[in-house]
């Protein structure tokens, strides 16, 4: 049994890097808040005597070993970047538990076969650089290192001089650590584990994402001279494309959604019809068939509104990720765990991205997931239990001691 | 006859101050371009003659004395600032040109009967700060003073500092210079007078305006995973009112517009949905009692839209300006200056709201109106011929001197 106190008394302890009154987390990914939790997680990894290493695109690397070193390590981990209104939770928690794993085996003194490696991978919110996940993106070679050192954030800044700017550059190449099998700890960010009363959600499978970048051109006119028919109005249309994105994600539902989550006027005026708005769209489906099917209909319904408005609609596909099946051997150990310790479970989708996704294409990869309140993440409201922090972090221990060997 | 190529250099010489690549002008009220712009035109006054004060809200007044100084002054000016993406004609031809009737006048050495007054009129764009035609609102006891000196731009920045800031808030109250009645020369902003092949519009009305402050509360949660049902989306919602005050206004239509100029979401995320938005909204009509029915209809819609979504929007309306009928003595001397001279003409009503509009609730004013290509403003190709800027001046100049007295 992890020590939950610990574990809980972590959270809060780095929750204070970049807290916000709300009681949520702005923990932007390389930003000088995210160099204390990095620093923070460092010391914390050597003090429980791993050996940390971090990686080209900052990725934290903490290594124990194990008795046979000839085996590959066990990956656990999760992030410690957040959204610009997020919570205390979305990462951390798979993060911080995969140390408290890591404290309670070594304050049992319980030495495993294979060794265990703690991750803190860099960027998996994609709210300041695309794509999320990035870095264990370029890990499993979906991305070359380069690339990803170029993407900029809306201030222009790249990945590479961010990295400079808080000295977590690392030294190490990407990929410089291999591992065995990856299992991420996270709370649900849904509904479902809280509505129907269970503890462990035993994620199977993940959504797949699109991710596009869009861009208006209408035409700027004063709003009080120009009449309503010779308009072209960038606002207007985007608004169009706002409800046509919903009305098709609701048409292939349940299991797809789209979201527009950003959208920018240039210079904008309050007498002034917005001749230009930048956009990024989000859709999803644990379907490859309906992705591809969202992206169509979301294709034919833009070409539609602009010739209809007489606007310049460009969207651009700047991320397609496949949707998730786990590792079934995995899986059942996860669900072993929940068993033998006691925890009712059931079997579950993710609806959120995340790192264990990405190295599920190149190794087995699971995760577990745990309830958070009313289902609420992206958000400084998010919440979760400390009972069932500590759940999740004992199901992560047990599945990685069944898998590393005792 | 005033002269046309010097009219057209100061024109051209002043869209120097915040000119853009695109050849538009971006001279925000109370901005260092501002500051250029206004050193330039108190010299140009200055150099011609007039005795210029400057009052409490920054407007400009430049005075040529007439015989009979006991009569009060025949005011003709516009304003000298611009929208952020504006052109090199709004306003400008007004205050410029009135500056080429003095030039015109002393060169001729013509002297009126009662005098002259120039005035270039504080933030009549209200793009920086709300309301537009701020400073002649106040001219009018629409607000006080120090109503006016505290309003703030989006930075928080208020009137009174930015006043300062460029070293133009003037020893003078605002209402000091009185004035008899005002002439307002400007391009018409709209496409009547082009398509017509009319050279003078003699504005015998102005459309009333409603200005709202707008502001969306859903609630911000996860796009991968947060079921469409469950959403309660700011951005989804905003399209709706969008999209519902486009009807409205067509509705009502053709003598209503409505526009959202502006809209800005609060911590924005590819990958959260959007948890509050800011916005306004700009309706306007020349019939009062369809601007009513637009604020019913649109209140109605948004109050519907509000409960369906279960999210929370509030509208304030910041701003009432009732429909504009100009003096009929005033236009018929406009419509006799352009009938003298031998320009076509045709009476026109003002979509956009002007100064005049402000000072008419007082004192005998009137417009002049000449065509911009096709009917583009407030936007950086804003275009106007020099024959017609000339030819509107010579309408003013004609008008002022009937008005003044020889
Ligand atoms: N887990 C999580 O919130 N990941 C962020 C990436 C995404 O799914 O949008
Ligand atoms: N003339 C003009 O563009 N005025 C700006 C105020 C407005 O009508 O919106």
């Amino acid at each position: 049994q992890i020590d939950s106190a610990r574990l809980w008394g972590s959270i809060h302890e780095t929750a204070q890097f970049g807290g916000t009154a709300k009681g949520g987390v702005r923990r932007l990914t390389l930003s000088s808040e995210d160099k204390q939790v990095r620093d923070w997680f460092r010391k914390a990894c050597e003090d429980a005597g791993l050996e940390v290493h971090v990686d080209a695109l900052g990725s934290q690397f903490g290594l124990r070993k194990g008795r046979d070193m000839s085996k590959l390590p066990v990956g656990i981990g999760s992030h410690l970047d957040t959204q610009p209104t997020g919570g205390k939770y979305d990462g951390i928690l798979g993060t911080l538990g995969a140390l408290e794993v890591i404290r309670t085996l070594n304050d049992a003194g319980i030495e495993t076969e294979a060794p265990i490696c703690v991750v803190n991978w860099t960027n998996e919110e994609g709210s300041r650089f695309a794509p999320a996940m990035m870095a264990s993106a370029a890990y499993v070679g979906d991305f070359t290192t380069n690339d990803i050192l170029s993407r900029k954030d809306i201030e222009g800044t790249t990945v590479g001089q961010a990295l400079d700017a808080i000295g977590y550059r690392g030294d190490k190449p990407v990929g410089f650590q291999k591992l065995g099998c990856f299992v991420e700890l996270h709370i649900e960010q849904g509904p479902i584990l809280e509505a129907e009363g269970k503890t462990i959600g035993v994620v199977d499978s993940g959504q797949g994402v699109l991710w596009y970048d869009g861009k208006i051109s209408g035409f700027e006119s004063h709003a009080g001279s120009t009449p309503m028919p010779l308009r072209r109005d960038a606002l207007a249309t985007l608004s169009e494309i706002v409800l046509a994105m919903e009305a098709i994600a609701r048409k292939h539902g349940p299991n797809a959604v789209g979201t527009i989550g950003e959208a920018v006027i240039a210079n904008p005026s309050r007498n002034v019809i917005p001749g230009e708005i930048a956009f990024t769209m989000d859709c999803r489906s644990a379907d490859g068939a309906i992705m591809d099917a969202l992206d169509r209909d979301l294709r034919a319904a833009i070409a539609e509104i602009a010739a209809r408005r007489k606007v310049d609609v460009k969207i651009d596909l700047v991320w397609r990720k496949p949707p998730t099946h786990f590792d079934p051997k995995l899986i059942a150990a996860v669900e072993n765990a929940a068993k033998t310790l006691g925890y009712s479970s059931r079997r579950i989708t993710s609806g959120a991205g995340h790192d264990a996704c990405n190295l599920n294409t190149v190794m087995p990869a699971a995760m577990v997931f745990v309830p958070c309140k009313d289902g609420i993440s992206h958000n400084e409201l998010e919440d979760a239990t400390q009972g069932d922090c500590a759940a999740g972090t004992n199901v992560l221990m047990h599945t990685v001691l069944a898998i590393a060997g005792v």
